[in-house]
């Protein structure tokens, strides 16, 4: 693997990152062609999840196509779905070599796009960056892996961990741009989700706010009674998709007016008068999703945990401390002792305006 | 103000950094000598406070100061106090110029000493990197300035804000880089210091280990009652002083015990029924430290914030949650409003092994 193959593939993973939350239920690719050390081609997946990375940067190529050498983040498709396979559309092409990060882990592809490629005498280089594009990918290697999203927990709080004063005021601890931070974060991802303890004390929008995503995040509710306030929620469906997760039990009054206002209802099953909620990841994943964006609150997001379906914390640290009458950002996690507690390992840290922004992927057991 | 005096004067507070902490009642000081563009002399000031470093870094230059440009961190002094003014023998070393941060903020300097250095004929540029001054200073002057010691507090907590489980485990939360930089940090203060819930708790050593520091920091525990577990703290008193805060109606046995032991008592007045923090902060200020690192426990760091005593804020961040069932960092703070907690400013942050540091720094209002 030479510097330039790694070179070319930073700048696909970079191409592929801005399919993040715009693609579900496809991944996120990039793609870069090169001819003779230029750049003849970039492309990566368009919103909604088609076209392929590697179509849009066919297309640019043109003729330039051929003998050119394809740095793909994701081994291209093999399948006939909706679009025909990408691999045929490199053989069409006539490109000389192949380079890509990861094998696709869909049964329908798994080295089958590698095969295509190489029967038709195309060299095949792979696992270049792969651990990158594995990073890069999480979301749609959970789904395939796990049958359920990659989710993420965020908690903005204050240094000593509470995200309001024991009157519950909690405007504002972090500063406008962790505010506007989380916005981005959320066009990032495919849904943002919380508990209905959540809906009912903050009645949020739950939307991307001061700017536009190229494609809304479906917002997901989850309220085993679905007794959640009505005006914000069913008021905003024109502006991104509501899905409830609720429970055998739900009122139909209650199943009536939210399918009436556009809302989309799964009934989830309940074990210990709860949502279960590995159950109601996979019926996510069912559904499409690959990355999903989880903002509490304190007991939700700690029978997520207690659930051991976090992947991913996020974290906004304010600069003032509120004390041990705040309201914790996390329930209770009945740990019996420390070394129960999952580990998650540090990915970045920086300022953000006056706060501090902090990332942790749970660690994987071998 | 040149380039080349930023460059030099960044290079003398470097040095002064290293006199953090063990030369109080000092001011950590840094000088660097230079003679037609090069350094002919270094210095800053020795542990214990004395020699001063302008009188290192001329013992270095010799002859060579004759006609060079000396950058010193805090003006020189001007008063004759256990050794000569170090504007005195900058005067007779003949130096052609003299350029410096900050002017002294003791009554017994502040500008005397710029004063004759330019009555002796001497170019005198004050004010060049005065904020980092400032800031590297921030013990010297609060104690000055606040007759107190800099105060920063520092918690080791999960990522959701607890110190130990519900079981009181807490061993370990953090790494074992993380703890070693803890051993780094309190050799850059004056003193450690817990309150007795604390000291109960834990009986804990509070010495610098896994290092040999220059002058062993003051281990300082409050204590209304003098009610503290007594083999540790007692037993370790050759590796480092002991000062114990007490209110006046701490036992004679217990005083007579820790007296013979080799503490030194010290009587605080009592508000509240509880130790009067100012009071025993300044009483610290009074003793001679400038830089003070609160360990906890939890009441007692929540007392000092009530009382508007913590100037920093040092923060280690562990990749996990422990939940709301978790010990607290900080007690309760009693605050009304959002708006009323004091507000820091973040200063630093970077992974330590799997852990986050951070520091953050009190927002000083106009």
């Amino acid at each position: 693997m030479s510097e330039a193959d790694r070179r070319f593939m930073r700048l696909a993973l970079g191409l592929a990152a801005r399919g993040l939350g715009n693609v579900w239920p496809n991944p996120a690719v990039g793609c870069v062609i090169v001819k003779e050390g230029r750049i003849v081609g970039r492309g990566w997946t368009q919103p909604g999840g088609r076209p392929h990375a590697e179509v849009r940067a066919l297309a640019q190529a043109g003729a330039a196509a051929q003998g050119a050498t394809v740095y793909v983040t994701l081994e291209p498709c093999a399948h006939h779905g909706k679009t025909p396979p990408c691999a045929e559309a490199l053989i069409a092409a006539k490109v000389a070599r192949v380079v890509t990060a990861l094998q696709d882990p869909d049964p329908r592809v798994k080295g089958a796009g590698h095969a295509k490629l190489r029967a038709a005498g195309i060299a095949v280089s792979e696992g270049v960056l792969e651990a990158q594009a594995r990073a890069a990918q999480a979301g749609f290697l959970t789904r395939i892996t796990k049958a359920r999203p990659w989710l993420a927990l965020k908690l903005a709080t204050s240094f000593d961990g509470r995200i309001a004063t024991a009157s519950g005021e909690s405007q504002w601890i972090t500063g406008p741009q962790a505010r506007a931070h989380v916005h981005a974060l959320r066009a990032q991802f495919d849904a943002v989700m919380v508990g209905g303890g959540t809906a009912r004390a903050d009645d949020p929008l739950l939307t991307v706010r001061r700017f536009q995503p190229k494609r809304a995040p479906v917002r997901v509710v989850a309220s085993k009674a679905l007794d959640l306030p009505r005006n914000v929620l069913a008021g905003s469906l024109e502006q991104a998709p509501l899905w409830l997760l609720h429970g055998p039990d739900a009122p139909a009054e209650a199943r009536a007016f939210w399918r009436s206002a556009g809302a989309e209802l799964h009934e989830i099953s309940v074990s210990d008068q709860q949502l279960d909620l590995e159950s109601a990841l996979q019926a996510l994943g069912t559904l499409g999703l690959t990355r999903v964006f989880c903002e509490g609150g304190g007991a939700f997001g700690a029978a997520l945990l207690r659930a051991s379906l976090v992947d991913e914390l996020i974290g906004y640290t304010a600069g003032l401390a509120l004390g041990a009458e705040g309201r914790p950002g996390l329930g209770a996690l009945g740990l019996a002792r420390l070394g129960d507690a999952a580990r998650f390992e540090l990915v970045e840290s920086r300022a953000i305006g006056g706060d501090l922004y902090h990332r942790w992927r749970r660690q994987t057991h071998a």
